[in-house]
């Protein structure tokens, strides 16, 4: 979640929730010194390592959604690219070296005003475990996922499409948009 | 541009830039409330609009890069889906109707820390005309797009592979990372 958002973070006065000549949206415009205040969609960003069979997991140790399951994945910083990022949350989370291959799914979220971005990777070695936000960092096979126990749903619909797509030996780029009205259905037809 | 993080736009108080505990980069923390306030990279979402063999681009009357032409992009907004972005920049900056198709290019642009998405897209009229931030609207065939003239690499890098991918009649899905010392090389190699 964004902070609140009551003072101008230039000048420290109070801002007021207007629209800006030629612009369609409120937006917090500081009443003293003119700064347009935006705020805008936040890129989360993240792999699926294999090894074999198997893809790493881990769960988390931080709210939201603390003690369940996830890919290696978190927000994308200032001045690092799409695989770059994905690199680093990997090494973060899980102390993981992978190679990023091609980017595999992105999924709007918009009722949290997010994109998830994930790549699909190699892991390069067995040499991995938790990093601070994460409780346990596990290798599985398609058997093994606890699918009841997916922290977010844009991961479940990752892990879906890949075990699906590995069957097939055609691993696509995936796009889809997930709403809240979404949540109780299968989030891969 | 972000605008400057000297004060909490939570509480008014001065921030201080230090790492927070369990993170590793410098973040503008609130002394007083302790509001931690990160900034992330932004998405710039668009479309390319095709009409039997030409695309639809605008010459933009905003800075950056004012006079030069480009496709139809701006800022996701929060709380909308990648293609509900690039149908919200088509209709504002083009004043033009399209059926968004799929997501064609995927740069990252770390040295100013955005990720520029552009849609293909099939027009669904000639009625188009210049938006508030747009100069001019041209439907142009290949052999008419300005190359000198294009705002931005991202945009020219885009159109290079349209027409590109049009001569085998097949479109891909295309990622790339551009970088300052990229500049003087080939969007396209």
């Amino acid at each position: 979640m964004n902070p609140a958002l009551n003072y101008c973070s230039t000048c420290g006065a109070p801002v007021s929730q207007r629209v800006p000549p030629g612009d369609t949206l409120t937006r917090a415009i500081c009443d003293t010194c003119g700064t347009i205040h935006y705020q805008n969609p936040k890129l989360v960003v993240g792999s699926l390592p294999e090894w074999e069979d198997k893809v790493l997991l881990c769960r988390r140790a931080i709210e939201p959604r603390c003690g369940f399951w996830t890919l290696p994945a978190g927000f994308m910083e200032n001045h690092e690219t799409l695989p770059e990022a994905a690199m680093r949350e990997t090494v973060e989370e899980a102390c993981a070296q992978v190679e990023i291959g091609e980017m595999y799914t992105l999924i709007s979220v918009p009722h949290i005003s997010q994109v998830h971005a994930i790549f699909r990777a190699r892991l390069l070695s067995l040499e991995f475990s938790p990093g601070i936000e994460t409780l346990e960092v596990a290798l599985l096979a398609e058997h093994q996922i606890p699918w009841g126990e997916i922290a977010f749903r844009t991961i479940a619909m990752t892990l879906r499409h890949f075990f699906a797509d590995r069957k097939t030996g055609r691993f696509g780029f995936h796009t889809a948009d997930l709403r809240p009205e979404d949540r109780n259905r299968p989030s891969h037809p």
